[in-house]
């Protein structure tokens, strides 16, 4: 199928209009119009080589939205014309344990990333929802309900999940009192999802600056890090702090912070962490843990969750035309929260 | 009560005969004749003040199996002539909600320690097993099992206990994936424990020098850390690693050893952690923390779990008067595994 998007075409260039070709529909594939698509921070270090293994072309973006155009002989979930979206995965082995488990995310083969991976069958190069269509296997097709407005939907599919992951395998719910650092596009979902699943939530920053924001997103307080006062006050007080920074910071102000038992759960920093000490893991039975996106039955649970709840995303639209502009306000953290691309401006390359 | 000792006056003098006094009975007190005192790390830091907050002069050992010499107007759990035994903590506040689950450790005003401790009532500073006599609260006393040998139980009060409540934390039992890092006091008790709680136990050492005595322990392999090609097989094949090390140490080669979900407890290295990377707990939602002893019923169910078992630690027994040359061999880890201080050897001072 001839298609068309926005590519880099090396680690220097800006994302330009591209002419590719997406494989013909499987027994099992979904094909799909791309609708809407988000910008993710990682679409950005991807495309500029920023972690050493791109390759190019690329046509990034995986957080997607989409509408089903045509489906493969044997698909039998979705028919032509759902409301469907795909995340930051497109396949897996299938059979090891943690694909049987629904934890595709962990495939032991390791999992196909929707861009910049290699096609199981055909090995050929994965591309991105930053493009007209998109074929994907049923099974990593999730279908979006219908109460959840498509037009901001998207961020949903790697900063919802992300988030929203560790919040269940934490097990947070009415009761719970979790923590969020950093205010971004990760940040912003975790203390939607946080308050959707009926936490009490704090956000954690830095300069009180943040406070209304915080408020606006549903955050019952605001603790600013930098008052001492308030930092001690506040030690133990936490049952799960979801860290969203996604550069080298300090831990150790934070990790007093947990009750007995609590963890910090590192989703956005790639790379070596700042030195911490084990007093106060030793002293609390305190955890440091990571978390990756969710599996496909999580992610699904995600989208039916936030359709319920009415918990959405802050974006705000974009052009294609207008994504490299995009990338670099995101590179001053100058978005509230997350930029999706109206893929109805993509014109044919 | 008139009692007496091996005391340091202060962190530059051995450790000397020295006479003191014991609390009066309290109504809820054990008093009780010391028969044997484990030797523990900790008890060299603080003779030596190597944390910072030692008060002289003090009498070491937390690590005490005693028999009842007389009991409280309302003690009624302990009779004259019990066996018993006390760790590492004498006191706590008893009404919080941790001292209510049962984890007086975590006491949320802190517990009281053995010695170097603070006296919850009159403020006078506790002293420990290295003594002819000890006083202790009734809740904080243990029963020693009948078929639990008396002279090489002691250690199970600090060492044991100290790796016995992260295998109860983190659930090991048949079909666990045990690893355990350093073969000292801890970490043999940790292979021991582990094996008798029906786990699959790994020794991890920088050398294949380890591996006889770690089989003789009951562990079912050594993994030499050195060895890349060895480690790189063992990836992600550990549910628990008890890191029993208690100088600072990388635990980046460690990490990926884990498998999916699995965590790495620290229980020896009190301090800065050599620097970690979130990468292995990002890709295998990994975990690092922290366990200090355990509470007190769960080490009624250490010692009981032990006699059921015949699981004992391996000490050398010493005279109470080679306490100090105990220490130095200990600085240069001389010893398998444990001293146990034989207190029939204390002389009057």
């Amino acid at each position: 199928m001839k298609t068309y998007g926005y590519a880099a075409q090396s680690a220097q260039t800006p994302l330009a209009p591209f002419a590719f070709e997406r494989r013909a529909l499987r027994d099992n594939d979904v094909a799909m119009e791309v609708l809407y698509c988000g910008v993710c921070h990682s679409d950005l270090h991807q495309a500029r080589n920023d972690w050493g293994f791109s390759r190019y072309p690329m046509v990034p973006g995986h957080e997607i939205i989409g509408r089903v155009t045509a489906i493969g002989s044997k698909v039998s979930r979705y028919k032509v014309g759902d409301a469907v979206a795909v995340g930051c995965m497109v396949d897996s082995c299938q059979h090891c344990d943690q694909c049987r488990k629904g934890e595709e995310q962990l495939c032991r083969e390791g999992n196909t990333q929707t861009y910049n991976g290699v096609d199981r069958i055909t090995r050929e190069a994965t591309q991105g929802g930053y493009s007209k269509h998109l074929v994907v296997r049923e099974e990593f097709v999730l279908r979006v309900p219908d109460n959840l407005d498509p037009s901001r939907a998207a961020p949903l599919l790697c900063a919802g999940i992300t988030t929203y992951s560790p919040l269940r395998t934490w097990n947070v719910g009415p009761g719970s009192r979790v923590g969020v650092i950093g205010l971004g596009g990760l940040g912003h979902m975790a203390v939607k999802l946080a308050v959707g699943l009926g936490a009490t939530v704090t956000v954690l920053s830095r300069s009180p600056d943040k406070r209304a924001d915080a408020l606006a997103l549903g955050a019952d307080a605001l603790l600013v890090s930098s008052d001492a006062q308030a930092m001690k006050a506040a030690a133990s007080s936490f049952d799960l702090i979801v860290d969203t920074v996604p550069v080298k910071h300090d831990l150790k102000p934070y990790l007093p912070l947990l009750d007995i038992d609590g963890t910090l759960v590192i989703v956005g920093q790639v790379g070596p962490l700042e030195d911490i000490t084990s007093v106060p893991l030793l002293l609390g039975r305190r955890r440091v843990a990571g978390s990756p996106i969710g599996g496909i039955a999580e992610t699904q649970e995600l989208l039916d969750f936030c359709g319920k709840k009415n918990i959405l995303p802050e974006c705000e639209t974009i052009r294609m035309d207008e994504i490299n502009h995009a990338f670099e306000r995101m590179e001053r953290s100058d978005v509230r929260y997350r930029f999706v691309i109206d893929m109805a401006t993509l014109q044919p390359a």
